[in-house]
């Protein structure tokens, strides 16, 4: 590098820092001063299995995006309401779409390290673990490493509070966002969005936008910035088997009567090899791991070892050579398995039935109906007669070896290439503002109620990941890291004040 | 045949008509009589999970019994006491024990057609099934189809009251038994006599007899007197496998944690072939069906196609040619099997461990532990390490393929050969007294708690059924067909009046 580059280089990186510095000075002190409005948000339950306590948050949501000028739209689904809120800037201007969710999973209060989940508290970590300490404290410089511990604080209350104190920071500076603002505001995310495929297909007009971004889930466990390109979607099969027609005793007819349980694991151990690959023809098919993709995945910081040592497993299923190699391929799991009793409950019977539920990860290669068949014509292939129904009298009596599969397609896969104008415009944010480059996840192996709206809509979609990854997400003491929340109100100011 | 063995053959006949007719005449009066004293036995409830409900039985029992000059023994065990009663003809004479049990299930009251399982009703069946009528009418003639219902009727507290009434109606007619008589009456058999087997060992000189007679179960489908030589025993073993410590996201990690509901699927799968015969090395070895054998299982009333139209099965397993041949032979069978949830309860996750409950019904020919070796070996062989224990930290990093095994043998199995003398001996007096060959079965499939006995003592052990077989044993709207009551007295009267 030639003497002028590299002064051209510090002088990008000084504007660069004193855009950080910039917000991180007004910006750290309006966050720790939103703390209170973020408490009163948490203490609002939000179980969606709850639709009074739902309607809580609803009203509480659109009070504050009236402060902030959006006009909100509440759009009916056959379940619960899906809240559009529009902010705009200038009808020329390119919409970007936020989506967050505002609901959160039931709790269990007798789990919780605190007297009710709804309460937020604070908490520091010392050698005993989490000690709640006085919420006074939040006015220090020195509180980074501490918890807020609530139900959603992480998921997902806690990026919609950093949203709304970005807003109120850009206020404070007589600054709008750069582009058209539309939120997607879900309210049943945790009961997997019931009412979100169907708006796509009657309310298009509302959702339509240049550009999706997710701010939902935690970041990369190496703690670095992370943005999420891909989602594998998911499908779920449900397999029975038939022995007797009701359980007989093992005793009497065991070695005569056929054991549904044998039939069922016989079945399922058909589907993969013993390095956990799935040898159902084409069940592969259309992916390959090209040497630009390669790149990308191996810029991941590795977690390989970490998941062994966390899981204590020794050895991981061969799809891919390593982690992200593996979540690039559609996946077939047994969730869930069940014929008779076991342990105590343990009868001496030939089974009537044996049920083995599936989810098949589905990822934008994979068409989903395609696998499904796969599925259903290899184990035809075994000498099955498949039916989508209690076989009948008839059909146990003329068929020796029936199953009865039911499918159903959740949500499709969605990937954002990391190469389009809105990756790159995005990535170059993040970048610019952290001083380093982010993880960029190809492809995350779980799956979002969102992502019809990006397969459908044909909108790209990238997921900004802001919370801390030992949140403990949708189980008891969920929580988020103090500085994660500051630094995540940074993150939005970074994003809104970009040009698209 | 000549004509002097005609006249020979008649002369037999019309004495063992004449002897059936004596009892016939006697028995049945007496036994209708009998039927009010069963009715205040069943009216003790005698769930042997309840001790105080067992020892209203023992003392139900004590009584009776003093009245039959018995003596009357408890045996202490670790569990219910088991009861020995002893009546003396002579010294130099044999003793036949005689096993009966008097517990009896556990009941759900609200699936019983009557007011209270422990208040026996007389039911007459109709078209619209079974319909209550008064007690008086046992006074009639022609009651034979009449059901008596109540818990225990059948099992076992039936064949009991039929004993009692036998011995009431020879001490009518001032007769004796013709050897030394020896009751084991066992207080737990619904629990597995858990004191039973100890019993076998700590009170060996109070057990020892010439000859077992088990009076339980039910008769042949066909209806023809039946004799049980032998009972198949039972081991158990239940098999962990294990993924991942705890429970991991089926999205983030499917394709990469190894799932531990497909490894006992295929652990279980590579165990039986696909006509249902096991393939562990050495499963069947010493079972040899020779011709003899053959024609004793022939000569059983098939009730082949009636398993399988009452089951609703197209095939079963091609263990044995027919459902007796297969019987002869160990069985291994999945009796539950359990992995993550099923339904409703379904979760999106890679489960933390797959555990399967199976039972191997032993024949004489088999060594239980050799059978459990072979497993072991069977899957040792697969490239897993079996533990007995939950596996260490240390154990899980080390070993691919870990799999739990405990074993327990409950019963052994045991047969009496049909040409012993005692066989001989038992047979003709059934035959004689029906005029009919009785069903001889060489093995009947359940395994009886009774079995440590014959194989401990060595004491040859026959089954004596006399109960119907569409009796609801174990089952809600358990009853005894009238008609079985009273021939049961007379079979053993039959019994007793016969020279051993």
């Amino acid at each position: 590098m030639k003497l002028k580059h590299w002064i051209l280089y510090l002088f990008v990186l000084s504007i660069n820092v004193n855009a950080q510095r910039e917000y991180e000075k007004g910006a750290r002190e309006i966050g720790i001063h939103s703390l209170e409005r973020f408490k009163s948000f948490l203490a609002l339950a939000n179980d969606a299995s709850n639709g009074n306590e739902i309607q809580d948050n609803i009203r509480w949501v659109e009070e504050q995006l009236y402060i902030h000028d959006f006009e909100v739209k509440l759009l009916k689904t056959s379940s619960l309401p899906l809240m559009i809120a529009n902010l705009t800037i200038n009808n020329k201007l390119p919409t970007v779409a936020f989506y967050m969710h505002l609901d959160g999973q039931a709790v269990d209060r007798s789990k919780w390290n605190q007297e009710d989940p709804y309460k937020a508290v604070i908490k520091q970590k010392n050698a005993t673990g989490f000690q709640i300490i006085s919420w006074d404290v939040l006015n220090d410089d020195n509180i980074d490493d501490l918890r807020i511990f609530a139900r959603s604080s992480s998921d997902d209350k806690g990026p919609f509070s950093m949203f709304l104190t970005a807003l109120d920071y850009l206020n404070s500076k007589n600054k709008r966002p750069e582009y058209n603002l539309k939120l997607i505001l879900d309210f049943e995310e945790e009961q997997s969005s019931p009412g979100l495929p169907e708006s796509v297909k009657t309310h298009k007009e509302d959702l339509l936008a240049e550009l999706l971004l997710i701010f939902d889930g935690p970041m990369h466990s190496s703690g670095r910035p992370t943005l999420v390109f891909g989602n594998r979607g998911i499908a779920t099969l449900t397999l029975t088997t038939y022995g007797p027609i009701t359980a007989q005793h093992s005793g009497h007819y065991g070695n005569y009567i056929p054991n549904p349980a044998l039939a069922l694991s016989k079945v399922l151990a058909s589907m993969k090899d013993d390095l956990g690959r799935v040898v159902v023809p084409k069940f592969y098919n259309g992916v390959f791991i090209d040497p630009l993709t390669k790149k990308v995945l191996e810029a991941v910081p590795s977690e390989d070892a970490s998941i062994k040592s966390r899981t204590q497993i020794s050895t991981t299923d061969q799809v891919g050579l390593t982690y992200q190699e593996s979540i690039q391929y559609p996946s077939l799991n047994i969730r869930g398995m069940r014929s008779g009793w076991v342990g105590k409950e343990a009868r001496t019977i030939i089974p009537a039935t044996a049920t083995a539920e599936m989810d098949i990860r589905l990822v934008v290669e994979s068409d989903p109906l395609a696998l499904i068949a796969g599925v259903k014509l290899h184990i035809e292939n075994l000498g099955y007669t498949v039916l989508n129904h209690e076989p009948t009298k008839e059909e146990r009596l003329n068929n020796a070896k029936i199953i009865k599969i039911n499918s159903k397609i959740a949500y499709p896969a969605y990937r954002t290439d990391t190469q389009t104008k809105e990756g790159k415009w995005l990535t170059k944010i993040i970048e610019d503002y952290y001083s380093e480059s982010p993880v960029i996840i190809r492809t995350s192996g779980g799956s979002v109620p969102i992502s019809p709206f990006v397969s459908e809509l044909r909108v790209p979609a990238i997921g900004v990941p802001t919370v801390n990854l030992d949140n403990n997400q949708h189980s008891p003491n969920e929580n988020i890291r103090v500085g994660n929340y500051l630094k995540g109100i940074e993150t939005y100011l970074a994003i809104l004040t970009s040009k698209f």
